[in-house]
């Protein structure tokens, strides 16, 4: 018995269990059912798949690795600082070819700075004063340049300070003394790597040719692989002019993106380089420019420290790189295929609502699509495939079960009760 | 004839087919999967839509560029080096305003350090000796300050050594000497980009009074959009005490967090400040603190070099820019709606479970669910609709093929067979 | 009537609509959809959750700041620049220990450079010349040392410049000056941070031995987690000769990666370490190496300035620190649910192809299946379940509809009429 039970149980596991369908001859819902379906395929084949390549996996957590040069020599003649041969080891800060660096294009020099008392400049505010009263000893100026010695001196109306002297003029430039940084050239060398895919490559033209590099120029359409810039072409595609930001300075961000399919050749991969002004241009000296402090200490014979304080304007470049990176993988496509059928799912909903509620022969639909199965009939007793043998028949019937209806077919008594 | 049959599969195509479906007038199963649809339904609006925001594409690959500058002036007076005025120009490091930057807020000076022999300092274990054989000469000590010469001085009970003299004093500090750098402020401007979107942002605040930026300070509630520090409060909100850190240095991160929702106005894209410490506070002396040396260099009448050695502790400031936007689109909409009509098809599977195996008429709804055929009646040849003529019948029948029963209705031979 | 029928749609609202099902008793079928619903089944567990952790929601935006730290000394003795003892403040740049560093391995030193006439070095192209008028007065000479004056030096073939002389001699170095460096160590600390899921971790062992961090070295598998690297051993595992890297320069990657899942013990999560060479190794001298100039400004006892300018060879170290974490989440656990589930229904689609249009009975199968209804018979009037009283019969007949086909089953005529 048990054996028997369970070999019909898992012959029951391997029958095929398919859905019944009502065709319902209706062209006008047949139709837009079809032009249903095959808008969605049309959606997955060419907007998920090939447009948006829903097939693949993607990396965008790029890392990368950024080494700058910049070559050039300019020559400047100011007032205060005398004549001065700039190379590359004086206007880069850091020096070192960082992703990040900054080129002077102005400058205020202030030789020979000693420690001792001098007047604050009129510039400052927290500076200024009537009286020795004004000025509290010991106290530093907001924003000014040294502690203040408790002396209110008439000649400048500011507190007497103690700090480096002479102090720094703080006047506005008229004029970017380094303006000729706008010829200078920046080399690029990126190396990127996404990680998912363990995919390597550099932006350097991979070429034989020695003498390539050390004449091309970047330029978008004849030579797109030659990450050699000139700066002032550089501020040009950003938008902005050279010498107006060379002023005050800037700040330029230069993003490389790198969108690699990397289902394709791998000299496909290459990146793109788009230019943009960072800082907010606007006349409100806080927030536009872009300008630092950096001294250079000496000692005198006596041994006593004096300084050269700069205070440089510049224009700061950020490299930016970014990526992402697609490759053939089984688990989105399934995922989107997925979501895809599930899709065709609410074209069947939307189109049964259209046929069961909204047509003329909405109720004949309707009853050919659902069947009623109600266990309350008294009349007969369910009891697996057997019919209630009728008085007169003998012969044997046999009941058939079709969505609730019973078909007893006796030779006399043909009804048909539900 | 082939006309016929092309024209016959394209009405077919046409046709609509619907699945049949049987009404089980059983209350408790259908209130059971109403809930469940409506459970799944809340699911999908409520959580996925609305909290998760599940409609929207998301950008998690924010490009940031950070620039810095600092502000503020100490005075110093320390028995070593003497009087020292300390401006931004000295105590940043680097001085350009980076996104990571350095604040000396203690250091140990040891000038004039000249290329000579001297004694290792006792503080190094590798520099202990007991006779000249435990100085290899030419060897550098490990952790130390110079190559050993061969000779073990038994003044100090440590090797001589070439080196940099007089050596640097390795005792720990005891106070912070630029212990008013809590005073200092930091103005942090942060320029953003989202590149999926292309949106833009600056997180200073857009105004046209010129003093604001000069005047304000950063607080949560009042003036959220003013991004000047004040280095003590940057501490404090990290939780730990300034003067505490200042001693043996730290690490302290600031992170900016610009969660955005690009469906809505670009106003209301702002960054969130929080600071936290990053260096692990321990005893142990090589992983907490931060510290680090630099020397500047002189020369001279004699054109002799001799160098000033700075050990400098201090407080490194990380500013971590991150960010996510979202915005509307249409795939993540229909992928997470896919999966939510999935969902619903699982409902399907568990009240069918529940109907047909766990009720107490589930063999009732068995049999009107599953329809059973099987094609292995020898009784009749199967020919496309056609029924096997009965010997005395003589009308015409039609064979009627429903699940694999037929009937067969003549006259006179009302049978059933399976 | 109103009230009734609002009741009549609420109950109908709660009834259990099942799909009709069709069992084909056909075992090749079967048995086909059974081995694919378990394969989709495997693939959903095995691949999909337990390899790839679809249960899981991700975060590959890690946050991280590294601290980094040289030790070691080495004494150097060259032609021009004499006898030098470097430490970590003079051949790391820069010395603050951030995530990027360079470490000088080789270095060209030209000492006591002024502003002056001379003539430009015979490697640069622009500065050949043969007669005056090659050299075009104030030019600047490109890739050169300075400012031509506009006379052309026989002595040499090229230019006279004013710039600062003597200008550097320009030869590839035979060999590492500071090759000593390869026994230098560097100790990097790097504290991330998953913000998704506001967990933080640092790659230092938890230890309360003090000693442990003083004395060890990295070794992956004894010393995993004592990030303490020799300089020589980075490079080795990059599979690179440190000496051979060191004469022109290059650039190493040390790559941090953590994997973690967040749904494991907090101690499970630990960074790998993989190094890889960055720069391109060729023979082109443009491109590969790395090498960067800076100088030391000096005044003299007039007041006059001089500087030391460095040409720097060496390696620079780019810590770059990935990671990505999973921890259970409801929704991308439910969306692959939702996506398996979709290719099930997928499996039907196969199967019930197979079924009705391949095998050998699949009319048959077919017709099972899809059941017609047709509204075009003008021969009844459609009225909800009434059927036309048939003129001889008094006895009340039940019309049934199933499937479009009615069967009038009077008393003497047994009709079907489809």
């Amino acid at each position: 018995m048990a054996n028997t039970s369970w070999k019909n149980f898992f012959l029951s596991l391997i029958d095929y269990k398919t859905e019944k369908y009502v065709i319902a001859k209706n062209k006008k819902v047949g139709v837009l059912f079809r032009v249903f379906q095959l808008s969605v395929l049309a959606y997955i084949i060419g907007w998920v798949f090939l447009t948006k390549k829903g097939y693949q996996e993607r990396d965008d957590a790029i890392q990368s690795s950024v080494i700058t040069k910049l070559k050039g020599v300019a020559l400047t003649n100011a007032t205060d600082s005398g004549v001065h041969l700039w190379g590359a080891e004086d206007y880069v800060i850091p020096p070192q070819g960082e992703r990040v660096f900054f080129i002077i294009t102005n400058f205020i020099e202030t030789p020979n700075q000693r420690l001792g008392y001098c007047a604050e400049s009129t510039r400052v505010l927290d500076g200024h004063c009537r009286q020795n009263e004004d000025c509290t000893e010991g106290e530093a100026v907001i924003s000014g340049n040294g502690i203040k010695s408790g002396r209110c001196l008439n000649s400048t109306g500011t507190c007497e300070i103690y700090g480096w002297c002479p102090i720094e003029k703080r006047h506005k430039p008229k004029e970017a003394i380094l303006r000729k940084a706008e010829n200078f050239t920046v080399f690029i060398k990126n190396f990127i790597r996404f990680p998912k895919f363990q995919f390597s490559k550099s932006n350097i033209l991979e070429t034989n040719d020695d003498m390539y590099l050390k004449k091309c120029r970047y330029n978008e359409t004849q030579h797109p692989y030659c990450p050699i810039f000139r700066l002032g072409d550089l501020v040009h595609w950003a938008g902005h002019s050279f010498q107006d930001m060379a002023l005050l300075g800037g700040s330029i961000g230069v993003l490389i993106q790198w969108k690699c399919d990397l289902d394709k050749d791998y000299s496909k991969c290459n990146p793109q380089y788009s230019f943009t002004r960072l800082d907010v241009k606007s006349n409100n000296s806080i927030t536009s420019g872009y300008n630092f402090r950096y001294a250079r200490y000496y000692k005198d014979g006596a041994g006593q420290t004096y300084r050269t304080l700069f205070k440089v304007y510049g224009i700061r470049i950020d490299i930016m790189v970014t990526g992402e990176a697609g490759k053939f993988n089984i688990i989105p496509t399934i995922v989107n295929i997925g979501s895809g059928l599930a899709l065709m799912g609410a074209g069947v909903f939307f189109c049964d609502m259209i046929l069961l509620y909204l047509m003329e022969k909405s109720t004949f639909y309707r009853e050919s699509k659902f069947e009623t199965t109600k266990y309350e009939s008294a009349r007969w007793k369910h009891k697996s495939r057997e019919l209630k043998p009728l008085p007169e028949d003998g012969t044997p019937n046999r009941q058939d079960v079709w969505k609730g209806k019973f078909i007893d077919l006796s030779r006399n008594n043909s009804e048909v009760s539900s």
